[in-house]
């Protein structure tokens, strides 16, 4: 089965390259080709075109940025769906809308073509290392087929449902990710604030009932002012955002995540959206700023 | 070094028990002297009030509920710092008000006790365990003296600084469990607003960056139905507050903490203040059933 690659960023080359490893031919497509000038190296093949690429290959996965640039890959004249051939089993890996999953299934039925939408969580170490946690949507007859191709980039790899429950699943992740980075950012706030040292504490807390991933990740970056981001909080807003229209009309306010939306707004407004999540703690300097100095 | 303990109720009794087993004179007070047959008959000595334990040792550890409880047993007349001799050592391992345990700290020292604050957490099971993580409050040279009866209880014991410092390490450790729950219930309230099958996923979240004690935890006990406390919502509440309280005057504002407080209160207000913190996933039923049936 030949596979072909749109979206090769810092998730996707990575991904890219475990393909390669693992032995499969890898097809790809880059706006900028001097970008990805290493994973060539590595034995992908640079295709010109995303029209090109759908029509040459049998396994076409998408690793791209938002729900807007998936609507376009997938839907666009010159793209994924009116290109690919019939029996083709398209993959979008990006997190994106559950909606538009559903949409592009439908869509992708249309043109006897399979759709899976099997997002992925793990961050850049993850999809480095070929241990992403990959959440499958869709018909379980193309997720099996599929399934060594998504093994050979995650090591928890899951059958979630049918269309666009990988995407729910993953935006209920990302729902935890917010909750987790919010406790951490003011555990933080609130040590500083009154006289205790976090640094010495984190692990100790890690002990505990408040332990988390984010507590052993994120807070010792975000304690040594190392906001490089791991996860961009413009993309982090995007899925919070994607998860609260989900929300719309359905009987439940979850308000811990608008909080926690509505301070990286605040952040990303204040021009901070290209730095890493921890970065959340900057929002409670901000706003002892505003309230002038701390009386402590 | 004779010990007194006040506070014999649930992790209370995990603790005396540690004491015990690790050859440790425990003296004992109980309110309710029922309930303590257990303990006794594991070699504590019942005493029949505050004023005479507080006399009879070297050692005072309280165990309570609230700052108002701690005040009383500290201050009242009767109590412990009028009736013990000089050269004590008291220890508050409730999770308390570090203002408070800063009074306790001045007041113990007029009488030529000297006092540490060191609260805990792991909850029930790490009493009983004797895997308790403790936060160290006080002078240096007090814990010091004290710390293999710390180490009795638990498994992690930290010097975190002077009065008061202990109980402000706590408090920042529940401000991590606020988010971190909070995040579990809406990771759950998310998925049945979705279609989502949450028992399945939550191994599968906690291998990624939402991963948590409580999601390990908490999350299994809350969808099978089990509001059994292993730490009360009521208890949460007051937690809670003490971190706001001491975070009033200081240009900081948790607005995580603040929103998770507030779900909780309404919960307590709807008279689940004892059932266990796990019980937040309530709220979103509550809010579903105020909004009318879901309209998915």
């Amino acid at each position: 089965m030949k596979i072909g690659f749109i979206g090769v960023g810092v998730m996707g080359k990575s991904m890219v390259k475990n393909l390669l490893k693992n032995g499969y031919e890898v097809e790809i497509y880059a706006r900028q080709p001097e970008k990805v000038v290493d994973v060539v190296s590595e034995g992908a093949i640079l295709i010109s075109s995303i029209a090109a690429l759908s029509k040459r290959n049998d396994i076409i996965i998408t690793m791209v940025g938002f729900p807007r640039d998936v609507r376009s890959v997938y839907f666009d004249e010159d793209k994924i769906l009116n290109n690919a051939k019939a029996g083709t089993i398209v993959i979008d890996m990006t997190t994106s809308s559950p909606s538009l999953a559903r949409e592009v299934y439908l869509e992708a039925q249309y043109h006897g073509i399979q759709s899976l939408d099997c997002p992925v969580t793990g961050g850049s170490i993850g999809a480095k290392e070929g241990t992403l946690t990959i959440f499958g949507g869709g018909d379980q007859n193309a997720y099996e087929q599929v399934l060594p191709i998504l093994k050979a980039m995650g090591k928890t790899v899951v059958y979630v449902g049918g269309p666009g429950l990988g995407q729910h699943a993953k935006l209920a992740n990302q729902i935890g990710v917010a909750g987790a980075i919010a406790a951490v950012s003011e555990m933080i706030a609130y040590s500083k604030a009154n006289g205790l040292d976090p640094k010495a504490l984190v692990e100790v807390w890690n002990t505990g009932s408040a332990a988390s991933t984010q507590l052993k990740v994120s807070a010792p970056r975000a304690l040594s002012g190392d906001m490089t981001p791991g996860f961009f909080i413009k993309h982090f807003i995007k899925d919070m955002n994607l998860a609260i229209d989900e929300t719309e009309n359905k009987g439940i306010d979850l308000k811990m995540l608008h909080t926690v939306r509505d301070m990286y707004v605040k952040l990303a407004q204040e021009g901070f959206g290209d730095l890493g999540t921890q970065a959340l703690v900057k929002y409670y300097e901000e706003s002892e700023k505003d309230n002038g100095p701390k009386n402590n």
